[in-house]
């Protein structure tokens, strides 16, 4: 069992190279969910279901949703004068029906998205990180914002002054997550925003000192490509937790966690493998994904 | 103003052509709740749209539903393997979103409705029967189905044994349908099924009282033209109820309520206008909708 934690983009490539490589039956993906969000009286799940449409092979070119999406549902949103800022594809927003339906019936979240992954034909797990509402806030001008509502209303350009996740104190890992952390051979952390997307993950009461008592090793590969992240707002929360971008900023994030990391140079405190992390292609993928799992490998575990 | 009470197509097309008649200032439809369903987690109100769809000259061919829709999300849920037997086109699932959100929200379902009709422009005012939640089930070969069930999975075919109304002895009349109804020149009883359609609102605890207490007269329109229901299983459920297909059934239903009756053939105990109530024209339907209007001015209000 190799489990992936994630968060958007970064993540789920490297939970889709991981397919190749390990197959469906051993991969266990575990999703931030900080950035779920109550849209048109949906749930939506943006990270499992980016990691989801990605381990399907439905991805978009647009980096989310599915594609050759239709859009009736948010045209008739938009004609109808609602603020349709949020935009769901027709085939995306069935996807958060499924989930929306079982979450109203009284089910987890847990098994909400383990629905949505089956509809899709995807065998791998996709787990979120808890069956409890956690939501990032990010503080940007002075007020607080969650985190869709900055990223496309403010165009996540806005200065952020700090990130707040309401409800992490409550919040408990699911069962199937915990089991899975205990159960892996390897864990690896994904290059997805060490702040706001794993952040989220690791901050949850036990789900820390899970990684740190499993008997797998904890790798975790860069998001950081030429001292830039590959996308997103990564850089700026980077700055903001005073953190440099780069491998020494990922070991310090994640310090206390982490035997071992994927990086382009090398840092102070952790065994690095140097290794091009980027995974523009399919090729690319599987590769970071072999490579990462044979340097879990060859790492004493304390 | 003129309160037309409504349930599917046949109090939806008397509340189109009352519309021409007397203006959406002057119009409000009080309507069915009962049949009122949540699919895919969100909440879908069957009657209400159909009467909005129909004010807002948008009703399908099918007789549901809005013209020219498109079926993304059903097709998406269809083709991963959900129970699609609640079929939405996209724009209809739209107008159901605006709906959920709304009462996610803690919108009680009268302003969640309200919202719907300002979406697609309808001034008349479309006021479910209660912000309650009522539910019509029907008996049937022992078993107890919920209504849509009953009409899509059974076809509306198998013998009914009975209807039971969950959580009609909860549910209070809106204070804006009482409100229209205290303020009533005219109020008009649809010509929906009074047992399944229109039963529902009469028998919701003080909304009888309002229309006994109205200074307007009450008149019904039948649904019956040469004998039998113009449309769905209305005659199966009156049989159920041993009233006749007919003037006298429709009187008989609607007992201690009515001022008059616009039927085709006469009633005993009840002031019959007798004219031909087949509303399958806009002619039609205007016509139907003024001498209505008509009939009841010129009857004694005790």
């Amino acid at each position: 069992m190799v489990v992936v934690l994630a968060g958007g983009t970064g993540g789920a490539k490297l939970a889709r190279g991981m397919l190749d490589v390990v197959g469906a039956e051993r991969l266990c993906v575990i999703v931030n969910t900080a950035d779920d969000i109550e849209a048109y009286g949906v749930h939506v799940s943006p990270d499992p279901d980016l990691v989801t449409y990605w381990l399907a092979d439905l991805i978009d070119e647009r980096g989310y949703g599915i594609r050759g999406d239709s859009f009736g549902v948010m045209e008739a949103l938009e004609s109808a004068g609602e603020p349709a800022w949020f935009r769901l594809g027709d085939r995306d927003l069935a996807m958060c029906l499924i989930r929306t339906e079982r979450l109203r019936a009284g089910e987890r979240l847990t098994s909400a998205q383990a629905a949505v992954a089956s509809a899709l034909g995807v065998g791998a797990r996709v787990l979120p990180m808890s069956d409890d509402p956690v939501r990032a806030h990010v503080r940007s001008d002075g007020r607080l914002r969650p985190f869709q509502e900055f990223m496309i209303l403010d165009g996540g350009a806005a200065p952020i002054e700090g990130v707040e996740l309401a409800g992490i104190e409550r919040a408990r890992p699911s069962p199937e997550a915990l089991a899975a952390i205990a159960a892996a051979e390897a864990i690896v952390i994904g290059p997805s925003n060490p702040i706001i997307s794993i952040g989220p993950i690791l901050a949850i009461p036990g789900l820390r000192a899970a990684l740190v008592a499993a008997r797998a090793p904890v790798v975790a590969v860069s998001p950081f490509v030429g001292g830039r992240a590959v996308k997103g707002p990564t850089d700026a929360f980077m700055a903001q937790a005073r953190l440099p971008l780069g491998a020494e900023g990922v070991a310090r994030a994640y310090a206390g966690v982490l035997d071992g990391l994927v990086a382009e140079e090398p840092a102070p405190g952790v065994a690095v493998l140097e290794a091009d992390t980027l995974m523009a292609s399919s090729q690319a993928r599987r590769r970071v994904a072999a490579l990462t799992l044979e340097f879990a490998a060859s790492l004493p575990r304390a």
